[in-house]
């Protein structure tokens, strides 16, 4: 149970496009109102829901108490993005079914933001991952993940070789189609699409998985949280190599580029579905019971 | 055993910026000449020779009564797409050890050539693909391919739909970064690496493998060979989308293109090697006997 | 459409210890009856419908012009077992869901048979293996499998060698906990879980997947339906190892005993569903569409 | 750097009908007996090597200040089973090429333990498994593992169900040929063969795989070493159900039996070899940089 706080701004990030999100989106506004409570409301979302101007996410993650998600673990992981100093806890609702990240349902909402606000609520931390690009004369830039830090080459480009060392020690050069680097959160998202395994939420460690790799014996391998890994693209000639961080953000890479990835310094708190725990998210997901 | 040709006219294909290919290639041009034989060098390799202008890669195809790459199997394959309504023997030299397609080594090629000369080899005849790319206003091309046709989304572009029927019926959408229909000579190239099961090279059917695939029970799927395979690219937006032809042709795809696919009518007959058969070749590459 | 035949002996195979099998036979002896039909029911399903003696499967499967299998796909193939010269279609009617070989739910039983009785179906003719074991002083049995062949290693067993030829040529010898040979139809069932890819049923092919295997390139591999496979378990010392065929009928295996499994002479006429085809069985059973 | 110890009982255990582990045991124990260092041989390598009676292998756990292996894995896993309150540093040494656990070769063997004997080594401190098995009438008994605890069915048996909970949270009920529950030193051992990942040997993990899953999205999963693990076999009647330690003891298991596994509280203390990191290891034993 997390000690009782004081929400008074409660961040509304509302997925694009969806008819359902922005009724929904309405509804919990006015419910906001009615209590007293600060909507701060995401740019994006109070233009779909003529709704003001509303603020950049980077502002709702710094001045809310509070971060409600209507939509999917895309929409959640958008927001998630700009969560550094301060973690505010985020609760996820899903319109479609159930997320691994947003394991609320719409009609669990109001009841289970009740308890929220009433400090009845449990968070998972999840760790997130930091990844930083360095070229010839120095660094580009520096990035935040949740789900996975992603480089994989372009459909027309060749394979790429990915040269690999965890902590300094060569671990191999991957040939392959890419590389995902999957905190916990992130191992039921692209990182089990490649083979990789499942990994309990709260453990300190990521996953690293090649992408199609050309060495079949090339397998997922699971690192402590602790470890820094260097991944640097090696290719005799510029070729349609990117960076992408939880499949949102992409970046091009250079033939030499090197992407340092370890544990970021953000945490982000994802409030914990009374009604249903992890084991069983999964296997609503993954469809257990049935073939 | 294939029976006795008259062969005179002896295609030369080597790898490009490859020392030890160059040298072998100047050596097979004496030899062939010494013996009265008439080289035709692609312009590519003419070049990197500096032997004469070279003819087209179509026109070694038309003109040869054989074919002797020196390369791997990307050399090989390059010739392969211009084998069209002559089925031209391929004798593929390995510089680097073995290739599923180039199973000769360069220490077996003059010993190995002298038999071909005198009719004294046999033959793989391997199956091709031929796929058809269809957009709103009608046929933009067709293309050949002796491995794979594979559809794949780029870097940058989020998880694509690929609506897929096999002779008109539903089979599914896969949610994939791709599609790979290989050949069983493709069966141990790309289409492995995205977990595909190895396919003895003579057999008539097509292997259908969706690449990290959203759904993990889109297993690969081995169709006949009679099967006429329609691919649909669904997503609300122009995306990065591309149809490549044994990885080294490449083409844009839109949204709603289809792509079919079946059996080529073109055959790539390859010489086997007299030394190892197909078996051996196998336990080599995937290093079989050893972890 | 298959040629109307006169059907008058009807073969009928209940699922034991299945209360809703047991309804639906008595149901359907009397609708049988009813049309002047002869029900020819099993000794195992005789006995349990408290319906005379009933007959051997073997003797159900030399007479009937028809058998009507209630039940699951374990019902099925062990009837399938005993169709040897004579090919028999076979109506398999699933209970609980859908079953690879049992398409038609117990709602569509009458309506299909009434079709049936008349001519108005389609069979898939499926493909089945015949495995002869050889010991040192010679023959011991042979087999027939409609979904596989399987040799394994018992739970208390160390890891087994498996010497394998095709057509005499060693393809390696597989350190696993066993080896599945699987005819199309038995790639979806247990060569699936050991990682096969999923064949079409119509193809003339076997897929051979090691169980397990400690090379991790061991991977499924698909062979052509006229190759010998020959399979001799090499082990120091008398272990725990099995012959099973379709995972009902199994016999111990002694050191340097060699199993031979090839195409058998028999076929399995499938009478397909009306209401659904291949693809949509696989959807269903796989769960695609939904992660 | 491991502290320097005073170690004078040097416990000697070597693989079985091994000529070549026999020569080398006999010249460790003349080298050991020229230092002045008192060589304490197994029951079973006494025997092999004619050389006294030898003391059991707990005798040797108990009693050692420092145990030497020559042999495989499995040899290193026959003592290690062993060790117990006292955590004696044990160096293995492979034979016949390289191993996980044997990561020092025979021509390494005198120098290495040259310096160990001065105190110049490094453990790895490997986390072990513990599992205890409940009955209806109470507790069967309690087992150690240093790679694994598997429960599988016999040959003869059919699929079986393996009801799962984590700290009494359901997971699934696998249905399957068993379950494997793998500390990180196991993840490169069976449970590799059965698709889990490659787990960095310090982390406190367990890996949960279970064995050729009817449900294709049972993937393996990593839980936290804190986890207790149960799990219950599930059998309508009594089938070959057998639980096994690191593949070398087994107990045969009943209907409704309960297999409680969580972190051991014996540590293995495994000498790491001065001339190979844990990736160095991998690339050779996987045949990393080759296909």
């Amino acid at each position: 149970m997390a000690e009782a706080q004081s929400m008074r701004r409660i961040g509304v990030v509302v997925k694009r496009d969806q008819p359902k999100a922005l009724a929904l989106g309405r509804e919990l506004i006015t419910w906001l109102k009615q209590r007293g409570l600060d909507p701060i409301i995401d740019r994006d979302s109070a233009a779909e829901l003529h709704d003001g101007m509303g603020v950049s996410k980077a502002e709702v993650a710094t001045t809310a108490d509070l971060i409600v998600v209507l939509g999917g673990d895309g929409t959640l992981l958008s927001i998630a993005h700009c969560i550094r100093d301060r973690p505010v806890p985020v609760l996820g609702v899903n319109l479609g079914g159930l997320g691994f990240l947003t394991a609320v349902t719409s009609e669990e909402l109001f009841p289970v933001l009740a308890d929220v606000l009433v400090g009845q609520f449990t968070v998972d931390r999840r760790m997130t991952l930091a990844a930083v690009l360095h070229r010839a004369n120095g660094t580009v830039g520096d990035y935040q993940a949740l789900n996975d830090v992603v480089i994989t080459k372009g459909a027309l480009a060749h394979i790429i070789d990915l040269e690999t060392t965890v902590d300094g020690d060569h671990v191999a050069t991957y040939k392959a189609d890419g590389l995902i680097v999957a905190t916990p959160t992130g191992s039921t998202a692209y990182a089990m699409s490649a083979g990789g395994p499942i990994v309990y939420p709260s453990l300190g460690v990521m996953v690293l998985s090649p992408i199609c790799p050309h060495t079949l014996t090339n397998r997922p391998m699971v690192l402590p949280e602790t470890s820094v890994i260097r991944v640097t693209v090696r290719s005799d000639r510029q070729q349609d190599v990117v960076l992408t961080l939880d499949g949102q953000e992409g970046y091009p890479l250079l033939p030499d580029d090197t992407i340092e990835i370890r544990k970021g310094a953000s945490v982000v708190p994802l409030i914990q579905s009374p009604a249903r725990g992890y084991f069983e998210v999964l296997r609503q997901k993954l469809r257990w019971g049935e073939r």
